[in-house]
């Protein structure tokens, strides 16, 4: 299972002597403690029958009218909180989205890379996962476009397109606003549904926030949003926003699949975003993230050997690295954890078996000197491995 | 849809100036809110940067090891924390049991009648649900015999038992002593896995703690728990405690759907467990339903018409009652709203269409006037009810 891989490299990450770029955890420790505990405290006190209470599967009605807010600052302004699925993280609306849509052999079509986990979910309802290639604009249309023709033709029943077009995870890539619009096209002339991931759409390092592709296309496009990166992801708060068909299907397998949503963590959230500063503290995540990239960029510059390539995110969590000569990264990994540098091998964000000379490094995480010490090891690792092969290549 | 049903019934019945009997909602109103404020402050504080952050899919090792305590309140003293998966509310481990044992098509045997939201899960997963007589002791070992016999004569493949042997919902019944033995027994020869519900369980108006069946067939039984009505339905936490290869399975199906339970609300428990007495906040709880219990009991000796039947709880929140003279409990609903008292219709219970002259009401959440109010006004609407039955029987 690469669940169990992932879980497995996790926990010798933690060790604390190993600088970990595998972890997608967001840097918690830079919220204000205090002001949350203060934030639950009087909730606890003010609402507390409510809070500890059942609540409805599909969420609280005030947390939903302030996420419609939230999907406003990227171009979402349209939103009814009528058809906001409150979630246990988007993790749970891709989860129910998968239960109701996907039977067995439907193909759900992702790009590739792709996250994890995504491939996971999908597996576990028995889709057919088929990857269209990217490159630094995204997802290519015409990729695409062929695609969708081939498995037409073949009689495939193509469900979804799974997408993560802002700062992708794992490859750190923003698909291009023509390019949107091409998508969607050849979507909605396939009568492929788009589900638009778009957990890291607030953390762009420019400043300028991406428009989602949801907000130029409300009946072709299933939003899933997450607190998880800008507040935290212990609450387990999540969304989805889907036209009104989808979203009354998507209430029904919540309330079978966990009967209500936390009341408990729904209303820290809404507390949260009702009384704090909540946008102020989206910028200093954004600064520090960008500050981690920046670090990042420069180590693999400084580190890097002659032909290893990686991706320059504008937002999010994840540098993508591709390395020369073949060079295997699951196989590497053993050795770049005996160095104290931890990533995630490039083959696991795939279902089809590509990505094996490829790894994804998080900066989210550890601060800007662990992550020049850590790229740095890593490049010395990659730079020793590329000398072995050599070695091995030149015997008689 | 069922579950569309009960949503918009509790929509009607929250309103302030109808008793609902219809909620299975716990009095979380008896919660020292003061002591739960201060204990979720200081977790914030102290551990805030864990209790925000992603955790496990199988849950916080300490909030495990105390959930092993609690069940061993019940009998089962052999749980390890490993074979412990936290969930979000024992929902959830139904919802993930189902996905990882039954195919489309797989039987599921149950009580008859059942917990209205176990039929919807089941249903979701395409399962056949056969349901098996209860009496005054619970499920007829016999009738089951019979049952799965038949089953087996079908070819039928039957993968789980789902029971509530404490102080059932809807029934308000419990399975005794020798027919756990029983039960056990006749589902090991079967090889069917049984699935012991119990949220009940602590809260016995007797004193005496029932032993669950899972204390004596730790290898045949996965046992589901819950803070929901021993703490606060609101935190969604819940568990299952299973055999390990089942415990695995749990575990990548939950990863698969929520990626990691929340930490946030699994410490919160942890902390209060930790913190509180609360073993006594559970004696508060039976206590206030015991009494809730009673004024329900008597008030149904006075209210209702010669003909009723219904059960009498030693625990939990729920009493069974069924009409005479073929009432149609579903039919009847608005006329009890319209007089300001609100119940489930028993039908809701049954996957077969049963129990159309039963209803379930509960005396978990109004205190004991308004119960003695409710049920007053109950009984005249059946009274009023059977009359108009009489006077269109007697028409020439």
């Amino acid at each position: 299972m690469i669940a169990s891989e992932v879980r497995a490299l996790f926990a010798v990450a933690s060790r604390p002597e190993i600088v970990s770029l595998a972890g997608g955890m967001p840097a918690v420790d830079a919220l204000p403690l205090e002001t949350v505990a203060a934030t639950v405290s009087e909730l606890v006190l003010s609402r507390g029958a409510v809070a500890l209470q059942y609540g409805s599967a599909q969420g609280d009605p005030g947390l939903r009218a302030r996420i419609c807010d939230v999907m406003a600052m990227e171009g979402i302004t349209d939103a009814h909180p009528d058809n906001v699925v409150v979630t246990a993280g988007s993790q749970q609306a891709l989860d129910l989205l998968t239960r109701v849509f996907v039977d067995p052999g439907d193909v759900v079509v992702t790009e590739g890379p792709t996250y994890v986990t995504a491939i996971n979910t999908f597996a576990a309802y028995q889709a057919r996962i088929v990857h269209v290639p990217m490159d630094g604009d995204g997802l290519s249309p015409s990729a695409l476009a062929q695609t969708l023709e081939r498995l037409a033709a073949e009689g495939a029943r193509v469900k979804l397109l799974y997408t993560v077009p802002t700062f992708q995870n794992p490859g750190g890539i923003t698909l291009t606003p023509p390019r949107r619009a091409e998508v969607l096209e050849i979507c909605r002339r396939a009568g492929v549904l788009v589900v638009e991931d778009n957990p890291y759409g607030l953390l762009s390092f420019t400043g300028e926030p991406v428009r989602a592709m949801r907000a130029d296309a409300p009946d072709d496009v299933v939003y899933l949003g997450s607190f998880s990166k800008t507040l935290a992801p212990g609450l387990r708060v999540g969304w989805a926003l889907a036209p009104a068909p989808v979203t009354a299907r998507l209430v029904l397998a919540a309330e079978s699949a966990i009967l209500s949503q936390s009341m408990f963590t729904q209303l820290v959230v809404e507390r949260y975003l009702a009384t704090q500063p909540w946008a102020e503290q989206v910028k200093v995540f954004r600064e520090m993230y960008r500050e981690r990239r920046d670090a990042m960029l420069d180590a693999l510059a400084e580190s890097m050997p002659a032909g290893a390539t990686w991706t320059r995110p504008d937002g999010g969590f994840f540098v993508w690295v591709t390395l020369p000569g073949g060079v295997d990264t699951r196989a590497m990994l053993p050795r770049a954890i005996a160095a104290r540098v931890a990533y995630v091998p490039g083959a696991g964000f795939y279902a089809d078996g590509s990505g094996g000379s490829s790894m994804r490094l998080s900066f989210c995480y550890p601060p800007p000197e662990r992550i020049r010490d850590g790229v740095g090891r890593l490049g010395r690792v990659v730079r020793d491995e590329l000398d072995l092969r050599d070695t091995f290549a030149a015997r008689p």
